[in-house]
């Protein structure tokens, strides 16, 4: 079957693209001595991470309980939950995932290390510490409070401290100063590393990188593992970010104009529902994706099941034509399929389950 | 069950909240004698459809023929497809729902009527003509084109001419000038009836209304139906544009406080994949959500699976600590849910499947 004679909306994925994506990561990892552990929230499927782990990858990073056990289910054994654990349900549901795979855990403070402490019984669950480095995002500041807790980790029963994370965001490339930020970076990053060994304790894992930074991550002094989601496909972001080329960008969604009703203007069957309302990250400019093969098609508008195309003067989309548009981010618009079509020169060669699809908790 | 021993993060529906929203919107069309076809796109489960159809709604509407087959599937049979068909795998699934229950589809082209009519079979289909009165969202434009197409209508087998459907946008209650709109829309709507009635056609169905403006639907000459879908549970749009108060609010999100490392903030564990990245749509705040019991406390910025609180100075949120958020906008966090739960007077009493969740073809 040709793509564009799918049911839409559909999410499309070429594979020859994704594999050369695929590859390109491992051997980046490879060269620079590098632990490749993506993160699975891009993709929420096991028949991806799977190729992942074969292409290269040491294990998986996954955001929530939900997506390790589903990666767990379908025999990925080694995993880090990048989010901290509270409450009994998730220390229950953790230890179950931990009696099935090599678990590791990040978080950044001692209440969540006693319940995954809880959830370990006689297994050890590995931590690392997570540290804000400047982005503001999860993690404690440099400095003592990480000492703190990695000392209560090894006191801890089922828990051992084994490095830290921290989301280098701060090297993006989209960041003016960016290598001002990354020699700062560095700077705050061994010193934490000093301070640690100044308590007698080793990170053995320094776990960084988001796709954005990925190919910078050599740069950073004392990595030894980085986390990038996205690369495996690339979307509308990656691509403004300089990251990648259009024609690296493996994923799109097939869509059919539905109405035209009103001049200069295509509605596809497809909007915030389908692609997600995240707004373009990188850069200025708005809209909501890249339609592919019509560069002077905007995409400037979204309903729920409704996404407005502004016409150029001379163009006409009839009605019933498919459309592949590239979203602005591909993890929130993956979030939204219960299903995945792979395409190989144009024609459909498999179909798979987003199994993760959906597992928030 | 507390609604605050939840795991988290959890859909929550105060279903006295709901029930009043329920009786105001029946109680409203009852008044005015205006069918009541709610659109089920908000809140994307039968249980919830059966009980707007007995507290008077006539039957629902549907956006994409999954919802409808999820719909009929539960033995909800009076539905409107409000959204166009195109291909052969949609015609020969809404032939199906024809066959098992009443049907309207509303459209704006001959091409989609064809494959209605394809879709019909031996069955009738009532169709729709969809107008456009200054929304630009789908819909021709007023005039002699609804008459053409109403005409092609009749002429193609199984399918009835009903009347036309249009989105009352036009006099949004946040809108300046609302009641210069109504009367132009007054105007138009009373000139397209005439232009039907000029080529014999009747319109016996004038369908319209969303949440915002339902309660003006008495205004507008002719209407015989409305199609709001935001009432049944309200969100921060609907409290924004005045539409409601904070207590009509029968939805919110429950989470945990996962993080509090960074000073001045706290994160809880949802973000845009559990509220949705959409943007407050009613006034000019940023903003994604309204944190309950807390309102000096910001949600001011989100990741996949973070939402970022920024604290008032003197305020501190404990880690673990449950917060019940309202979205921005209900039908796109709903979306996003697998399951929610239902409480009166803060105690769980019902769990429910949102079983037409995802449902994008």
């Amino acid at each position: 079957m040709h793509v564009e004679e799918l049911e839409t909306p559909a999410l499309v994925i070429d594979l020859d693209v994704m594999e050369q994506n695929l590859g390109r990561m491992a051997d980046y990892c490879r060269q620079w001595g590098l632990r490749l552990r993506p993160h699975s929230k891009t993709h929420k499927s096991p028949w991806l991470a799977k190729q992942q782990v074969e292409s290269g990858a040491r294990g998986l990073t996954v955001a929530k309980i939900g997506e390790a056990e589903v990666m767990v289910e379908a025999g990925l054994d080694d995993l880090l939950l990048a989010y901290p654990v509270f409450g009994e349900p998730k220390a229950r549901r953790l230890g179950e995932v931990a009696r099935k795979a090599r678990l590791t855990v990040a978080l950044d403070s001692e209440d969540s290390a006693r319940w995954v402490s809880r959830a370990a019984g006689s297994h050890t669950i590995d931590i690392l510490v997570e540290v804000d480095f400047g982005m503001r995002r999860c993690g404690l500041p440099p400095g003592e409070e990480p000492v703190r807790l990695a000392k209560a980790i090894q006191r801890l029963p089922g828990l051992r401290f084994e490095g830290l994370l921290f989301y280098p965001g701060n090297i993006h490339p989209d960041l003016e100063g960016s290598s001002e930020r990354l020699e700062e970076l560095n700077q705050r990053l061994s010193r934490q590393l000093e301070d640690f060994r100044g308590a007698g304790l080793e990170a053995e894992t320094v776990s960084g990188g988001s796709t954005p930074s990925a190919f910078h991550s050599h740069r950073i002094g004392g990595l030894t593992e980085i986390r990038p989601g996205t690369y495996i496909f690339n979307d509308r972001n990656t691509i403004e970010w300089g990251v990648c080329k259009q024609e690296q960008c493996a994923l799109s969604i097939l869509t059919t104009v539905v109405s035209t009703g009103v001049g200069g203007q295509a509605i596809v069957d497809g909007g915030s529902k389908t692609f997600s309302s995240d707004p373009l990250a990188a850069g200025t400019q708005g809209g909501y994706g890249i339609v592919k093969a019509h560069p002077g098609v905007e995409f400037f508008r979204m309903n729920e099941e409704h996404g407005y195309l502004k016409l150029p003067a001379e163009t006409k989309l009839e009605l019933g034509r498919p459309l592949q548009i590239i979203p602005n981010h591909a993890c929130v618009a993956v979030n939204l399929h219960e299903r995945a079509w792979g395409v190989r020169q144009g024609r459909v060669v498999k179909e798979w389950e987003i199994a993760a699809r959906g597992k928030i908790r």
